[in-house]
């Protein structure tokens, strides 16, 4: 019916690159709760890609707002908050499990889904004392809920303020792998080492069936993390298939390899859509793009494409979240760019 | 190194049929989150199982811990509390999960691992007023955390128990498959829809590579219970993979044909253990055995075989656990036997 | 040293007639727990109070944040969460008490610190599915932390949007008093428990040594409450205190009285202020009052009184707040009055 | 109607000078939560008795299960657990608080309430890996829930065990005065510092209105404890109550001579009923003792007065639990007496 799906980027299964891992050991005896020998595999192969700063401390969980609510519970004391973006995913879409856990979320509203320096000392710096909250980390995610990214420097300025407020810097990396592969990306996973106390580097939306690695850079959290994971119920049995969706990811490159093909995809989407006048709502250089369309042109794009309204521009024009995954074929956006070009000049 | 593990029933991973689906499904394009025509594939299948009982909800998640706190977050208020034997998984091995949802666990010792009528009774007479939590839900796991199982007559029995004290009764069904193709079990999935309120089928034990449906079988507890998934973090963005491994389980009668094949084997190693003349810690009819062997045997056992020891019976004696599971093959029950009896000629 | 406070509204003890009611039944021996005859001598005397809505359930508490954190924890299931004003006191003066016990809190930005009809609707509009929290009270305070009331015309336009949208509908109540007395006020307690499902009557801030009084309108939210304030630790051994509070309060007038009186003083303040030709942050018609005065004419102020400094309205202009109660004489306000006409003229 | 109560030790207001600390302060403008004048004098006085250890962090906070739920989640990760008696006030009268706070209590069944090292180490032992809690502090009461006491020698063998196992080592001292009057006691306030990381002490049940001071020895939990307080809404807007009810309690001793008193009526009781002959579920040498009487004797006082039957002995005999006070006089003890001597020789 559909001719295809930009709704996001976890519409398919895995690619088939891991699916074979995880068939290839299917049948072997394996110890269970992530301390078999795939587990072990994956993460030397991730501590490959982390240089000099290979002592961090690697977990699988399987998904983003289990990696999300662990790694908070475990960095906060229960009077302490975090501190992020009105877009983060913690605070809109993760249905209150950072406060579940029993901690606030201290937003800062910004245009482009980034935390910056000054947001960050504007909220510790109205923080007084023991009737309020105790903003203790900073929760940034790379790449943000729409599609922007982190460049190098303004990392390292939300590091030295971390350091001088005394603050833990965290990253949700569910989308880790399109940020790292943008255009105009300079940070590697070695740098996130070095800038972060935990972060984490997300398989279920770069091809894997599901999967979050988590990376404990600060030593001082290291220690009993695994009660965490236990406690709230996200120590796999089977942590084997954890272990095979990151084998599989960092071997040959393809976790790179993917978001690469990805982001690729968006980028020709985003020159076909220019090519035809349209504007964007924010300049993205990962797999999420925002452009600007007609109703009209939107409504008939509805007939044969998935895909969200994120946003009303005005009366006449509506701004799309399309997103494409290592799955998205270039035949599908060259289609959705004729279909365009056709629906538009009869709009 | 080692023949072969007896440690438990998740050592290996999923079976191949199971791993078809997955395979087969896996280039599709689905809505996420378990709303996706696979999940709803499974969910069918579980519920031509149900006989006239077929209007439980069924969501899936990932894994056993999940499920219970889970299930015990959206059956109890803050002030209520749980009843389970001192020996529930919920009780010892799951991190204080349910503690850490807020809730009271009221244990009661048991021998053979199975709450009484008069076990649940003793702990609701105890408790008065509000200086004291209420307990509210009677939790059971089937087969329990010792491989004994409920037979329908004391199911009922509870049941009534339940009824007559405002109780809600939980069954945790991580290793229900074992339970219900026990050569003695007398009760089927229809019963268990009729006689307790939310109980689960577990799919990670037997065969899948992960996964556990629940059955919400009390109508005003059906409401909203996806805000508790999502909010705990077991909302799998690819609920695909565990719609892919019920659809597995439940086709072709795998689930009850691997159960009875891991119940067959524990068979055949508790008969070949008896006929050496050794004894029991209890008697099972489910793929746990618990053999009390000399020490300096297990000894010499535990060079080719992983296994744990379950409990000191004397000085010169211990209880060993043995689990088979769906993996576990007829030559390998043949060759531990023999070497069983090699063994203890010479020891 | 200083010559008097203008800091809050809980600087001084106990007015004497609360003392007494304390004296006089020191020596009785009462069961504990808030079961004695002074707590039903209390509840009495306010149920005279509520004309024809006799029926709501009466619980006493220590203070606000206690009051605050178990109503809206009996009022909320894991996945709700509560709207309020940016500015409330739960938002966040409460070291993140509500966050504490799961509950997110939705807040929305308002001039004045009131919520309208629009401000939970866009909230509830905003709120989709399984993936966002799930809005389910509206927390008012009467009086507002910025010192403003709601009027009757107002609160019914809540009720009806929480009628309609199912939600419900708390008032935190510990300047009740104030609000209550207000010139412009046209609410009745018998109003409040008409028009919401459970409010607070504040005795801390109205010449009590502690004590708030939770008035449980809603019967489906009174079954059990008393597991809720034992559990978190409000259950006092001698409930009697709070009893005692309560009776003084509501004997002979005096909760009115003495939030009549504090209302006067803060009127007198705000006239005398107006004569020096002054303005205001906003227009309070209770014990709060924002005055905007010269920074110089402050710093002169700052010697000889306490108060805060409430926000920086431009380089040379500060708001303050001036907060007055049953303690404050009116010989105080004449002096401040003096001062600052004094200091004004020099400065 | 009735002659007296020995139902427990707050059934009456507070100790008269007690009454008086509060009204000769009641005028006076003082800052709010704890930081005025009189909380600082009786931090003072208190910490007089500290002997050399002196730099303790004194708070104060209303009741005994708001006391235990602070001190036990500040001092708790969110997968550490608490050790305690089965018969342990935090075990079971106080609604699940400690679990609502996220903690499991791992409970050692003992005969006369109190712990000893083995069975702290065995509760140690058995907890092994992340699968499990990490039992992290001891809990104990002294006196405890059936009256018995802690000896120096005792106390310290469980410091040390503390020490060797890395445990955290906390007393409810509810009835701490009752235990260091205790005619075999041999503890000090000052050893109590030395021996443990936090303990209490009770004015609700020595005299006071309410209140409990809470004393952090170990350096490393001082910090932030006061968010702790505030969170948990335990935090008196006029701490100054709290203040006075101290300052009263360790002014010319009255704390100890109160705690003394009641031990003396408790001493007078329990040798009257000795000489009638009858016998007790326990020794003890607090203000709690637990005669065995015959059930038509026992029927007969409940004519007259309040207690609590604690525990059925056989078919004939009962155990009482009768509890005195700071207000218990001594002609009550004699009448008593008198009426159970008639009673039992008309039976």
């Amino acid at each position: 019916m559909f001719k295809a799906s930009f709704q996001n980027d976890y519409s398919e299964g895995a690619h088939p690159d891991i699916l074979k891992t995880l068939e290839k050991s299917n049948y072997a005896s394996m110890v269970g709760y992530g301390e078999d020998p795939l587990c072990e595999k994956a993460k030397e192969l991730i501590r490959e890609q982390l240089g000099e700063n290979r002592d961090s401390d690697i977990h699988f969980v399987a998904g983003g707002t289990q990696a999300n609510l662990i790694c908070l519970r475990a960095m906060l004391k229960p009077y302490e908050s975090v501190i992020a973006a009105t877009s983060a995913h913690i605070a809109v879409h993760e249905t209150g499990a950072i406060e579940a856990t029993g901690h606030k979320i201290n937003t800062v509203s910004t245009e482009d889904g980034k935390l910056r320096p000054e947001d960050v000392i504007s909220v510790i710096d109205a923080h007084e004392d023991e009737h309020m909250v105790l903003p203790r980390v900073i929760y940034l995610s790379n790449a943000t809920e729409v599609g922007t990214i982190y460049h190098k420097e303004e990392l390292e300025a939300l590091h030295r303020v971390a350091k001088e407020r005394d603050l833990l810097l965290f990253i949700d990396g569910a989308r880790m792998g399109s940020a790292l592969t943008a255009g105009d990306n300079d940070l590697t996973l070695e740098d996130l080492t070095r800038l972060t106390d935990v972060f984490y580097i997300g398989g279920t939306k770069n091809g894997a069936l599901m999967g979050e690695a988590i990376l404990i850079n600060n030593a001082s959290l290291k220690k009993h993390f695994r009660f965490h994971i236990k406690q709230t119920g996200a120590l796999m049995a089977k942590g084997r298939v954890l272990g095979a969706q990151f084998t599989g990811l960092f071997q040959e490159n393809l976790f790179f390899r993917l978001a690469k093909h990805a982001n690729d995809r968006a980028e020709e989407l985003k020159t076909g859509i220019k090519e035809e006048g349209y504007g964007f709502l924010s300049e993205t250089t990962t797999n999420q793009i925002f452009p600007i369309l007609p109703v009209n042109v939107v409504e008939q794009l509805e007939k044969h494409y998935r895909f969200y309204r994120w946003a009303v521009v005005d009366e006449k024009h509506v701004a799309l979240r399309l997103v494409t995954s290592w799955a998205t074929e270039k035949s599908t956006i060259e289609t959705f760019l004729k279909d365009l070009k056709e629906i538009a000049a009869n709009a």
